[in-house]
C-alpha cells in the first residue's frame, strides 16, 4: 500500500546520563522514514527543512526509496532544532532549547504525485498542520495514523479534537492518554479516546511496552528488556515507522495484522535506542531485524493447556 | 508435587482511593494458599496466628485442601496486623501501622508430615526465619521459591544474602531488584541477582507485568489491563500462589513450564485486585480462571511470518 509520511526533519542535540551528542539529524519524519523503508518503498515524504539541512541526508533517504518531492527546502532559513536532557530513568526529559525556525511557518503542500496515498502517517506536528494535510487528500486514505503529544493537548485542544475525528489510528504515550481522556486507568482512557474518533488506539509505555485497543479488544506488545537504553530520542517515531511499514508491506489493515505491526514497531524501536539519533537505524540489516523480531516471539511465547 | 507454604497469616486494614476496609484477613501465606489451592492439593501451611485469628478462616482453608498442622496458634497473643494507605497510582503505599505481635517471635517448626516437600514456597518473612525452614528440611526440595522485600535488604542484607544461596527462584518487584543489585537496568540487575544464588529470577512490575530470567533467557508476562485496580494488597502473593500451584500440578520445573506458571500467576493476581483482601479469591471458579487465562492468551497472541 502506498505510504505518505508527514512530519519534522530537523536537528537535535541530546544529553543523556551516558553521553552528549553533537547537533545531529532528527525529526519525527526522519525516524519514521528510516524505520518504514525496511518494509515498504516508496515512502512519500512531506516535510520542511532549512538550507542548513545536509543534502546527503536527503540523498541517503532517496537511496532507500524515500521520495522527497514533498520536502520543501527553504534555503535561506534554518531547520527546526531541539535540544534536551534525559533523566536517569530515561523516561523523562527536560527541553533545553527549541528553535522552531522553518517549522514555525510550515504550510505543507501535498504534491499531486502523492494523491494515490493509501496510508497517511501524520507524525507529531501542530494539529492544524496535520488537518491541512488530511484535507488536501482528494481520496480518503484507507488508513490515517496520527501521532501527537501533550503540548498540543495543552495549547490546541479544540484543533486536536477536530483532527482526531478524521483519524483511524492514534498513537500516544501513557501519560498523554491520561491527559487526553482525563482518566487514570488506561482501559477507561482508551474508551474515552476511541469515542473521540480513532477506531484504534496505541498507547506506548516506553520500557513497559505498548497496548493496542479496538472496540473491546486489547493486545499487548512488550518492549525488549535491554541492558542499556542509550538514547530514547525518536523511539516512538521509529515504532510508528515499523508499524505503518509492516501494514503497507502486508496490505492488511485488520486488527490481527495491526498486532503484528506493533511487534515490528517495537522491534524497530529497540534498535533505535541503542545509539544516538538515527545511527543504529542506518546500520541494521534485514537479518538483524528478523533476528530481533524472533526475540520478541521468544519473549512472549508460552504453551498452555487448560485441563 | 507436594507443596509447603511458609508465611504470615494476619490482619490487614486497607485504605485506597476507592474505599476503606475493616480489619480483614490477610498475610502472604493466606493469599498463596487461596491461590495455589485452585491447582494443587494438599498445601502444607507453616505459619503462626494469635487467638484472635478466626477459626472458620482456617476451616475454609482446610476445606480447600490446606493442611494447617504447621500453623501454630498462640491463643493468648494477637495476630500480626498491618495497616496501609495506597496512593492514587495504586503502585505506592504508606504503612500506617505495623503490629508484629506473634510474628515478632515466630520460630517455625516444620511438622514431620511435611518432610516429603518437593516445592518449598517461602513467603515474605525475615530471611533468618526463611533460612530456619530450609534448614529443617531433611531432603532438599526440588524447588525452593522465595519472596522478599526492600525492608530486609535495608535491615538484614547479610542474612538475606545467606538464604539466597539456597534458593532456586527469587520473586521481587522492580524497585527491589534495583535495590538488591545496585543496577538500574533490570537486565543487568537480573545478572547480578542470579550471581547471588537463584537460578531463576522473577521481577514483578505490577500493572506492567512480570519478567522471568534464567541464564540468558528472558520471558515477559503482561498484566491484564484492568478498568480498575480496587485493592493491590496480596497481588504479589496471589501471583506466587498461582506460580507454585501450576508447577506443583504439572510436576515440571523447566523454564518452559515456568513461563506458563507465570501466566497462571498473573491471571490469579488479576482477580485478587478486584476486591478487598481475599474476597475475590474466595468467589472464583475453575471456569473463571480458565476464561481469564484465555484472555492472557488473546492479549499477547500474534502471528508473524518473516519473508
Amino acid at each position: 500500500m502506498s505510504l505518505v509520511v508527514v512530519g519534522s526533519m530537523a536537528f537535535d542535540a541530546i544529553e543523556t546520563p551516558f553521553g552528549k551528542s553533537d547537533k545531529i539529524i532528527g525529526g519525527a519524519a526522519t525516524y519514521i522514514a528510516w524505520s518504514a523503508s525496511n518494509f515498504t518503498q516508496p515512502i512519500k515524504q512531506v516535510s520542511v527543512v532549512g538550507g542548513d539541512f545536509p543534502k546527503d541526508e536527503l540523498q541517503m533517504l532517496e537511496a532507500r526509496g524515500v521520495v522527497v518531492d514533498g520536502v520543501e527546502i527553504k534555503e535561506n532559513e534554518k531547520s527546526f532544532f531541539w535540544s534536551g536532557r534525559y533523566h536517569l530513568d530515561m523516561n523523562t526529559r527536560d527541553t533545553l532549547e527549541t528553535q522552531l525556525n522553518v517549522l514555525g511557518t510550515f504550510n505543507p503542500v501535498v504534491p499531486d504525485s502523492y494523491q494515490d496515498c493509501e496510508i497517511l502517517m501524520l507524525g507529531n506536528l501542530s494539529p492544524v498542520v496535520q488537518n491541512t494535510v488530511i484535507d488536501q487528500m482528494k481520496n480518503k486514505p484507507k488508513l490515517v495514523v496520527l501521532d501527537t503529544m501533550n503540548f498540543w493537548m495543552e495549547t490546541a485542544m479544540p484543533e486536536l479534537e477536530n483532527v482526531l475525528k478524521k483519524v483511524d489510528v492514534l498513537l500516544v504515550n501513557d501519560s498523554e492518554a491520561r491527559e487526553l481522556s482525563g482518566q487514570f486507568s488506561l482501559v477507561k482512557a482508551a474508551k474515552v479516546i476511541m469515542g473521540m474518533g480513532p477506531k484504534y488506539l496505541i498507547i506506548k509505555k516506553g520500557e513497559h511496552g505498548a497496548l493496542l485497543f479496538n472496540d473491546d479488544n486489547v493486545f499487548f506488545a512488550p518492549a525488549l528488556p535491554l541492558e542499556e537504553v542509550f538514547d530514547p530520542t525518536g523511539a516512538g517515531d521509529t515504532f510508528a515507522g515499523g508499524f505503518v511499514g509492516h501494514i503497507a508491506k502486508t496490505k492488511d489493515i485488520s486488527f490481527e495484522n495491526m498486532k503484528t505491526a506493533i511487534i515490528v514497531g517495537s522491534a524497530m524501536a529497540s534498535f533505535s535506542v541503542e545509539k544516538f539519533g538515527t545511527q543504529r537505524l542506518k546500520e541494521i540489516s534485514k537479518a538483524d531485524i528478523d533476528a530481533r523480531i524472533q526475540q520478541f516471539v521468544q519473549l512472549v511465547n508460552f504453551d498452555i493447556e487448560l485441563v
